[in-house]
């Protein structure tokens, strides 16, 4: 996954990730400074958050390519800011296209780091999900990833298919094209056809309130 | 702390924490995959936590059975949601007994670290309460942790009492044995009798509003 | 930036950071050990954050200074409610001093790590003003920081003197002042003069709801 057709893709991914930050801090009241860190912290917070636990140095510190396209990101917000929140459908694919590339790219570093494929599929999934995580939490919502199923579990679909491909000794760059093509796949279907998993419902309990919050 | 004792304990007090960071999910309406996520990071969250500012390798990178154990979890929710919830009581024990454990885990480590007592009674607190902290602030409450003070006092206690005991030359796995029986016995003790610290009442100021909230 | 003299700009840094956390869970009917912990993770979550993006040490494992003085802070809360909360603009002062110099600590560490100029305005940025979004995520509330603009972006334009001064060749200890002042001074004219960044404002898309969430 290297050259320019791969780089194009991560800032792709980037700019479509820093967009979806951008514009729900924009429900939220919250300044363009604050704006640019919220499209920020989504845009690099899942391979933050994976650097971290594979203790190696945050990718974003060797490149100002993230800092720079998410400042793009925010400056296109506001010019065009009329059009870019109305064209949902090309946002909501360059970012399950980010989604796909940035699984990829987590699943990578950890296959690198020798970690075992479970542990590499996890940092796949931290590496496309955790960015959004954080963006919700400092906005103050429940987390999208827990409402909307599809989401992470579409990395964890992508990321077993890859070490499916390796089983099956598949070329490495056919690997991680299948692979983040069915991440995109079942972010697009799910979303079409509207499927979801099952909401666990809580129960009541004979004493009257829901749940024992310990 | 090894062997099949500690192992099963292990299991116990993942177990009951990633059925605690279920049930509370199941009142929010998360789906199955976002209650399996939220009992994953209630179970793990705190020693995660621990092993990055220890700068080592998360645990659960290294063995699988976290996140098969919370697959249990979720699995055990689903067939016996009903009985589950019910059992109260006994999952409280559950759950206070992972804290106690959890928590002597976490001082060991930070003491084969070479840290001191008093960082080492922080990464014990650290490594039982943080999985909570995480859960809730996922879910979008005020952390249990800062309303239900007896619980983090407790892994402090406990840690406290580590380093008596340590003080006065107590074998290692008998100072491991009492100082997890503190965390469960001040949990216990704390809930039984409705034991809590003040609260910290704000004050009204002259100019209207009650705090400044630089 | 060495001495008694900044030991004890630390210390009140430290403090008044302690305190800003205190005062806010007050708000939140958090009990006395739960004010110590929001205290603590404003005075450290900045720092830590830096440390492990550095993957270093993290400082207060070193030094039991900042845990004490954050437990002074939780006294002087607690004897002198009514006095302390009621001299704003000194704590406001003692804040500010606090974020100057903990920004500049931030770049000294990030400098000596050997990073590059933006990444360490960056850092500078993080260990002044992560502690409160800790602080503000704990207690549920939407942070101040994506809110009151001229807080991190105080930070951000310190530490832009800060490589100005060096490209002209100042020496270090003058460039430390003049940068830990910009900080100080923007925050303080900025909330004399009520400046802020605009607010970038969501639109109304045609389908009715303003934004989709994804």
């Amino acid at each position: 996954m290297e050259g320019i057709f791969t780089t194009t893709l991560d800032l792709i991914g980037t700019f479509a990730f820093a967009i979806s930050g951008i514009r729900l801090a924009s429900v939220k009241q919250v300044d363009w400074f604050g704006a640019y860190i919220i499209g920020l912290v989504t845009a690099i917070g899942g391979g933050t958050a994976r650097d971290l636990l594979l203790d190696v140095t945050p990718f974003w510190m060797l490149d100002s390519k993230y800092f720079l396209t998410t400042g793009v990101a925010l400056l296109a917000t506001l010019l065009f800011k009329e059009k870019l929140f109305k064209w949902r459908n090309t946002l909501f694919l360059f970012d399950a296209v980010g989604l796909g590339l940035f699984t990829i790219v987590g699943i990578n570093k950890s296959v690198e780091a020798g970690l075992p494929f479970w542990v590499c599929i996890a940092m796949g999934t931290i590496t496309g999900a955790i960015g959004g995580v954080i963006r919700d939490v400092l906005l103050n919502e429940v987390p999208l990833l827990l409402r909307k199923d599809i989401y992470a579990l579409a990395c964890v679909a992508g990321g077993t298919v890859y070490f499916a491909c390796i089983h099956f000794n598949l070329s490495t760059s056919l690997t991680e094209l299948i692979a983040a093509s069915i991440v995109i796949l079942v972010r697009v279907i799910a979303l079409k056809f509207h499927i979801h998993l099952p909401v666990l419902h809580s129960i009541k309990t004979n004493s009257g309130d829901q749940v024992n919050k310990t």
